[in-house]
């Protein structure tokens, strides 16, 4: 990591991080047959030059190596990333005679992320009646599901974040206490190991800010989110996490919070209670966990998207608690996890219906819940590696209940 | 407003607010000569119905009202809007079957938000080969800019937080403090307050966690964001807002918050300083409030969006500090103000070459900022009402230089 401001911590992605990622990209290029592909979506710039700055990132087979064309700003576009070619931007109208190739009909775009409005004004600008669009992005999003070992120990930064979460609350929870009043405490105790800000995600209409302390009955109101929890946030306009209701003893607390270094995300659950749970809930807790261990031990790259659900709803059935695994009624959620990284909601999918196998690499949420409709949720998640090697899990607070 | 929650205090948009904002959008209808109008993305979901559950709005003149789609939670999107017609989503192919209405050959969208593949599917499904899209997110925009009282009203709630920010940074500042120790502070103080968890923007690709701690030169370092000030952040992943540079003594510490209250936002920004500034940077701090004054004198409804920047850069030339008037060189700013509601980038934009006049009832952040490349930015930002009666400023902390 290079110094690129006064405070000498300022981190850059390092070149053989981004090499490793262009030559992969290059090996998609003949599937795609494209004559250019632009890359405009925060992550995905991110990911491919190391730096968020307003541009567009060009790859073509046709040129000798990417171009990041940086709009706003440019000297720090240039200073944060390590790519060869980076240079103020063009108008869409010259970026051919730019990149010194001929007329493009096959555009690559992220079509599931750039507005509508912008791609066609992209696609005039660069002079295309007949172009065609194709979408990349869920390329992109393939290679970015297979984690090198240096973005692995980005994860593993931001999972200690998470863990110190899971402490501070330990230490403050209280009965009475809003939800609010927990979830400042948690803001402050990621905030100070370096969380950055918000979470990003992928899907259309997705937001988050931190994650959610969520108690009793509020942990079982789900939201927009594809999610198991929601909670009611402070207004609708904000409909998710803590809200000013105050925490009542003996039921479950549940602290769900996603840590964020260098823009990779951790994801982790626990469930707290001020004094103890009843036996009921005790056991469901354990029945969530077993379910987590279970899921965890047939982890393996190879393994089909949809083998872990299926695995776990069968044993939800086998223990006798189908009926609120990971929701109830129609709200209900048939996953068991979800890739992290620089999104919370990345590659693979671990859910019904999904495509494709678990690739090594994969750094992956797994996220057993048990909702108990108007009581509260149990559950518990870790963020895991998974690779040829064996699985690893990266979020390391102690288990929960964590009883105060 | 309503109870929905256990918590008695959880807010909900009240009908004649909704009644007030349709009857205005179906004024624009005959204009836009739509089939159909398909309303999707978060603010603007939120703004018609008074919930941002997932799901459509669809709004046509050939329906009696407008008919909001739940996807997911409805009974959630139910209970917190109060429109009359609040349904389960159906799927596009049944939609217009659903409403009553014969097939659609013109569709208004959000082209400027949604993504490109969303609406082509959308399309698809609702079985348009030859159906055309129209834009209908400029419309919304117009509406959105013009506030009822209620809607400063939760503004003003917004500048609370904002004003008990900078109180808290009064109190706390000290020499050798890191900007992140003091963006911690001013976090909790506004969290206290009710802020909700992050700054939606309009623009793509623009993205905004609370707003900035920056001392000395990292107030002058620009990044992606169309603003004067950035910052370093903690990472080029997150690349904006307090970073770990330490703050020094006689060096301008810029502190610039957006509350946000029921997703309406305030934008707020006071300079402070250890120790006191130098003359120098004293007199560019009562030039920028000069600046302030002159521009807020001049707002009223019916103003060209153009003016305030016009005669906030002739005074700046006037008065001997062009050069470094919102920004320098090829990164400076060409505007003077925006306005603010469900998002941070809100119509009107006071700039050079800014279509439109200020609408009756727009709220605006007003913002002068001089730059000194190395040193820092002097300056003050506040949010004001504009209606015929006259501008009211909505946030309230003491003007700066506050030195401590």
């Amino acid at each position: 990591m290079v110094a690129t401001v006064e405070d000498p911590s300022y981190p850059i992605v390092p070149k053989e991080e981004l090499t490793r990622r262009h030559v992969a990209l290059r090996r998609t290029l003949p599937g795609l047959d494209l004559d250019l592909m632009l890359v405009a979506t925060n992550p995905n710039l991110f990911y491919l030059t190391g730096s968020m700055q307003e541009g567009l990132l060009a790859v073509s087979d046709r040129t000798p190596q990417p171009t990041y064309f940086v709009k706003r700003v440019y000297e720090r576009g240039r200073s944060e990333s390590v790519l060869d070619d980076v240079r103020p931007s063009v108008g869409p109208s010259k970026l051919c005679e730019a990149l010194g190739i001929g007329p493009v009909k096959r555009l690559g775009l992220e079509l599931d992320a750039v507005p509508y409005a912008w791609a066609e004004r992209l696609r005039k600008g660069l002079g295309g009646e007949g172009m065609e669009l194709v979408d990349v992005s869920t390329a992109i999003r393939g290679l970015r599901a297979a984690k090198s070992p240096w973005e692995v120990a980005r994860i593993e930064e931001a999972a200690r974040q998470g863990d110190a979460a899971m402490e501070r609350v330990a230490e403050v929870l209280r009965e009475g206490m809003t939800e609010l009043e927990v979830a400042i405490e948690v803001e402050v105790a990621m905030r100070k190991e370096g969380w950055e800000g918000f979470t990003r995600m992928h899907r259309f209409g997705s937001e988050m800010f931190l994650g959610s302390v969520l108690s009793g009955p509020s942990a079982a109101r789900p939201t927009f989110h594809q999610a198991v929890m929601g909670g009611w946030g402070l207004s609708p306009a904000m409909p998710h996490g803590a809200s000013r209701r105050k925490v009542r003893r003996g039921e479950p607390v549940a602290v769900d919070v996603t840590g964020i270094h260098m823009g990779y995300v951790s994801d982790e659950t626990r469930t707290f209670s001020v004094g103890p749970l009843s036996e009921e809930l005790r056991n469901g807790q354990r029945t969530a966990q077993e379910i987590l261990i279970a899921v965890v031990r047939e982890l393996r790259p190879g393994v089909l998207n949809t083998r872990p659900w299926e695995l776990a709803a069968a044993l939800a059935r086998e223990l006798g608690v189908a009926e609120g695994f990971m929701g109830v009624g129609r709200e209900r959620m048939r996953f068991i996890g979800h890739g992290v990284g620089l999104e919370l909601d990345e590659l693979p999918v671990l859910a019904e219906g999904s495509p494709g196998t678990v690739p090594d690499g994969a750094t992956v949420a797994i996220e057993p819940k048990l909702v108990y409709t108007g009581v509260g949720v149990l559950g518990e998640e870790n963020t895991y590696v998974v690779a040829k090697d064996g699985t690893r899990q990266l979020t390391r607070a102690r288990p929960g209940p964590i009883e105060v």
